[in-house]
């Protein structure tokens, strides 16, 4: 399924396939409630909240890209 | 152990005890990087990342407590 998600290679590189961050400045995904990460990924966007690596990835996401990586993170299994 | 972490009764209302999020707008933690969230807790405390809610709490917070409420919910199981 995962393949069907847009611009999600982007967001693998450091948060991973499977949610988890691939080193310990990037935080886990897995699991991670789809409403909070829609919100932090607006925000990221506006430039709101600031992070050099979010905000030029959030510039070129849009609302329904947001939706759709939202719902990937949250429905992987945080606990494998 | 979860009564000799400092401030934590303030964290849970919103993230839990277990670090599930008790509503679709405050993130899980349970599991997450502790270097991740000390650095949002520090982004927190400076007014860098704005939150009206954790913008407060994390003025209260020392670096110690941040280390300490970090390690903390990092040390929970995710998948519980």
């Amino acid at each position: 399924q995962s393949s069907n998600v847009p611009k999600l290679g982007t967001c693998i590189t450091c948060h991973g396939r499977d949610g988890i961050g691939t080193s310990p400045v990037f935080p886990n995904l897995a699991g991670q409630k789809s409403l909070y990460m829609v919100q932090q990924l607006e925000l990221f966007r506006s430039g709101a909240r600031k992070s050099e690596m979010m905000n030029v990835v959030a510039k070129s996401l849009t609302d329904a890209e947001i939706e759709a990586l939202a719902a990937y993170y949250e429905g992987l299994d945080p606990g494998k």
